[in-house]
């Protein structure tokens, strides 16, 4: 397995955008105490799950744990959190100076390091708890260093750390939150700029580039999704943005968003319509049942109420008004670190709502050969009901006029 | 483990940046048959491994084998290449229009599709021929996927096919290297502008900025990395860019590249000085002992010889000169649909060279608390010797005169 891991001959190149993603430093709530809070509840979670030891790859979840990451690649980097000990990170020697300074060193946690031509999960092994049998990785580590961890301990188990994690990772802390709001507001100044952007007669793809531009300029250290879905390709909500003309009277979907400085996501949804005979008489209606479903969940959060009510509030209006079988998408997805996280408001998830839960809130009907409507927000759980990151209007506006 | 892939409520979003980095059509020297006779030697490869089928997720590898790829996340999407039976697509209802027109589709590999609220790992288990025990992912594959897809089959073992798969990608077809050697110029053209941006008083982070919009400006779908490294920064090879001002008669060490249209990716450093009285007597000495060793590397590559030979050619002559413990790295990597892969360029990696190999070749001198000098090219290995996929100029140019 040593190939899998043969040392590159130069550093690690961070993306030149997500280099500005790595967060300088993740919002806490208890500044470092929260980081070693957040490690010692990690522990008791796993304990839970039966898992010996936590080991814990680049990408949002060490972000979460140790205050910075690093980009994943064939060079190991692990934070090894056991049930019954003290944490531990493991780093590559010459990327060892840009831990300096981070919550987790802070912390005291010590750093292992090893040169090109080692073997890293020799370096990890020798720091686990003896008899540590059971370890459990989370969930985006590259199966290349998950199976060379198990392997270098003879008689392991591989087993899946992202369940205890989400435990964590979804109940967002005060400045958590307060992150989220910051970067709901950057996104809401986009919404406020696409009419200076959207007309008939330009492409979805060059109405996307301004966009992802501005997402910029307002804030945001990334454009990573800019859905501009017109007409037809609204009814397909995974379309992102193509050479389609953008037509007079088009519906068009926008969805975008990225994180900031912080590394915490925005995600905002509105439906547009361009100036023009409309292309469809039945715009005005879809858009309506649609913006009265995405009310009635944001409606339906509060503490104790179960994931599932609150897609079973959104698709009981859409149901209601004769379109259930248009709405084929889910609900809401949690966010925070990463733009998809738990808890996902979909059907079947019974888990009760607390308060600091995020997700969004996007019902939409897709209507196939014809048009799409979504409206989304980002709502946080409060004591007394949604919180929303999001305040763009929610009018169906008619811009390019 | 259901909710390590609870459905989000919505379509993948591609990064605006690598939505267009994703291949139209990745370049293959026979068309779509070159797919078709990249899974049957996928197939021979897994069975010499020991493997009863190879299945790969979203990235590089599937991109190389499928003709396509989507951004990995956590809804399942996998090739199935048994060794004994045909290639399966698995991929997630609301994608598979996505795919359409692709050449594994064109192949007539069957899709099947899952919707939000399956078990994927059960559509995927489906398809394996009965008894497939021993089951070989792809390194990048997300653990969350890789033991979600073990625990679907009772009994069964989990490997790596990155050495299989590296087996097939490390050897360069036809339009492969022509992709390669059209990326190249695209960089070698960024190199001709870094006068435009490179002088004393300016941060590398702008210097930095500056260059990433000319890599796109220059035909790259995406500035991947941009490393700009002034004076003392230089000395630490993974030093990126920073807020540091730039001294008259700085070295800089700028090493940059990115994917264009194809996939393939470019990688070239030149090591520049700015103007102004020289900060440090020894750049030019320390340079030309640089260029000399990336020549000898360059010299050094035929077929037949080993990967470490080319390392200990460059190696020889930095370590004649007497800073021999200055060159922390290897000498190079394999580059193709990443920019880092099989094969690396170090000293035990005993692989003969083969004409169609790809990889970089880039010496360099690290010295602690002063300056580095690094130089790269992309070489290809031909019959007659390296054929270069970069020619921007290798002198000690000084810029911002």
């Amino acid at each position: 397995m040593t190939t899998a891991i043969s040392p590159s001959n130069r550093p690690v190149k961070l993306p030149i955008m997500s280099a500005d993603s790595v967060p300088a430093g993740i919002p806490t709530a208890g500044g470092e105490s929260a980081f070693a809070d957040r490690l010692t509840r990690l522990g008791a979670q796993a304990a839970k799950a039966g898992a010996d030891v936590v080991i814990i790859s680049p990408g949002a979840d060490l972000a979460y744990f140790a205050g910075h990451s690093v980009p994943s690649h064939e060079r190991l980097t692990a934070l090894v959190v056991p049930v019954e000990g003290d944490p531990q990170m493991v780093v590559p020697a010459l990327e060892r100076p840009g831990w300096t300074g981070s919550p987790i060193e802070h912390l005291g946690v010590p750093f292992s390091t090893w040169t090109d031509g080692m073997d890293p999960y020799q370096v990890l092994v020798a720091l686990l708890p003896a008899g540590a049998r059971v370890l459990a990785v989370d969930y985006h580590m590259p199966a290349v260093h998950a199976l060379g961890i198990s392997w270098a301990v003879p008689g392991s188990e591989l087993t899946l750390a992202g369940e205890a994690i989400g435990e964590l990772r979804m109940r967002k802390e005060e400045d958590e939150i307060a992150a989220l709001a910051e970067v709901g507001a950057a996104i809401d100044r986009v919404h406020g700029r696409v009419g200076e952007f959207l007309r008939a007669g330009r492409t979805e793809a060059e109405v996307a580039a301004d966009i992802a531009a501005a997402i910029v300029e307002e804030g945001h250290t990334q454009a990573e999704f800019v859905i501009v879905a017109s007409g037809v390709n609204g009814a397909s909500p995974h379309h992102e943005a193509s050479e389609k003309v953008i037509e007079p009277g088009d519906p068009v979907v926008v969805d975008i968003g990225g994180p900031n400085r912080t590394g915490y996501y925005s995600d905002c949804t509105r439906t547009y319509r361009v100036a023009g005979p409309s292309s469809d008489p039945d715009v005005e209606e879809i858009y309506e049942i649609v913006r009265r479903a995405q009310q009635a969940g944001i409606d339906a959060v509060r503490p104790g109420v179960s994931a599932e009510s609150i897609d079973r509030a959104s698709r009981a209006v859409i149901e209601a008004a004769g379109y259930g079988q248009y709405f084929i998408t889910r609900t809401g997805h949690g966010i925070g670190l990463e733009v998809h996280e738990h808890p996902y408001m979909v059907s079947g998830n019974t888990l009760p709502l607390e308060v600091g839960m995020a997700f969004s809130i996007e019902p939409g009907i897709y209507l196939p050969g014809r048009f799409g409507v979504r409206i989304e927000d980002v709502v946080v759980v409060g004591a007394d009901g949604a919180i929303l990151m999001n305040r763009a209007d929610k009018a169906l506006r008619t811009v390019g006029g």
